[in-house]
């Protein structure tokens, strides 16, 4: 691999910025909506970065839903990520689309969705995740032969015929965005930035030098 | 779209916990090669995560160089990213491959490299590159109808046959990791995750519950 020249001279689409919307959720559903039209891997995934004591960890995560608040994920709230959020609740997102050569930036708050809400997606996800949600101690340490399949038989059995449900220990979070960018890769480096700041008066817009 | 059925059931792969790199570069290598030969979009490309205050910001940036010591990226010295570097050089590296259901999740220290080192790989760049790092003041807000062309055609006037030195303020960091967590998508999210820590006798391996 030759890492030295490996980029792209990103040439698919551009902003105009003639002709953009007032409220950055539209404009990132505008995005998103592309993303799965154009058959992206994994359109919905994004970057999400938390910050303990002054270190930011960063993982990946599901988009599980948007409104006009904000986006919701979901996750076990004894995790690295959750524990870091109940500590510090300033959070970053980073979508990127690669095929599309677009990216799209979020800062903002996080804070723990209603019980009843979380209890709703749970309830619709495979049979499958919802055994791993209930069998997995997220990011604890374990044996190397730590074997899964067996207690994963042994759950299956205790709930043979029965409803699992949502552990109280899993749950989603919103965040609610005060900053949001939106990169468009274009010719010679010189991207195209727009910024969406939240003021009082309400989002306010730039554009920023590549 | 449907976001909340928007999920792959991953595996396509798995790590053998039997048999592992005692370095954890030299495992990154092995992944980075793999999403190289099989032409995964963007193999280099990574989210970079820096802090300001106790607030994240993350954006996509390519790597150029990895070594025994860490992961080298160039970027302008005057962007936000180097300025939060500069000021907390704690920093999160997230590569996502998602073809190969594959994640790593590096924690480090940045810092600058060399000039020397910044000069030999600014010369290496095509000169529509080269022209870009001299054109943009990153980040700075600009008109929305701000030319860059235009002002491309004067700078390319200005050093028609002049070699285009590499300006001041643009260079490169090396990441030096403490923490590298390899993670390998696996069905109904009992995904495989392997952690090295750098301790006082070297890098540290455990497995994580996924």
């Amino acid at each position: 691999m030759d890492l030295k020249n490996t980029r792209i001279n990103y040439n698919k689409s551009e902003i105009n910025f003639d002709d953009i919307y007032d409220n950055p959720i539209d404009f990132f559903l505008k995005w998103l909506d592309e993303a799965f039209e154009n058959n992206c891997l994994e359109p919905n995934s994004f970057v999400l970065s938390t910050v303990e004591n002054k270190t930011p960890s960063s993982r990946v995560v599901l988009l599980k839903n948007v409104d006009k608040d904000g986006f919701i994920f979901y996750t076990n709230y004894d995790s690295n990520k959750s524990r870091h959020i109940l500590s510090n609740n300033n959070v970053a997102l980073n979508f990127f689309w690669p095929q599309l050569e677009k990216q799209v930036r979020i800062i903002g708050f996080a804070s723990k969705i209603s019980a009843s809400v979380s209890d709703d997606y749970f309830s619709s996800r495979p049979r499958e995740s919802q055994f791993g949600a209930v069998l997995s101690e997220q990011s604890k340490k374990i044996e190397y032969n730590y074997d899964f399949n067996s207690k994963l038989s042994v759950i299956k059995k205790e709930y043979e015929n029965k409803e699992i449900t949502r552990p109280k220990n899993w749950g989603g979070f919103k965040v609610v965005p005060n900053k949001i960018e939106f990169w468009q890769g274009r010719p010679s480096r010189l991207h195209d930035r727009l910024l969406y700041e939240l003021k009082k008066s309400g989002w306010q817009k730039s554009r920023l030098s590549p």
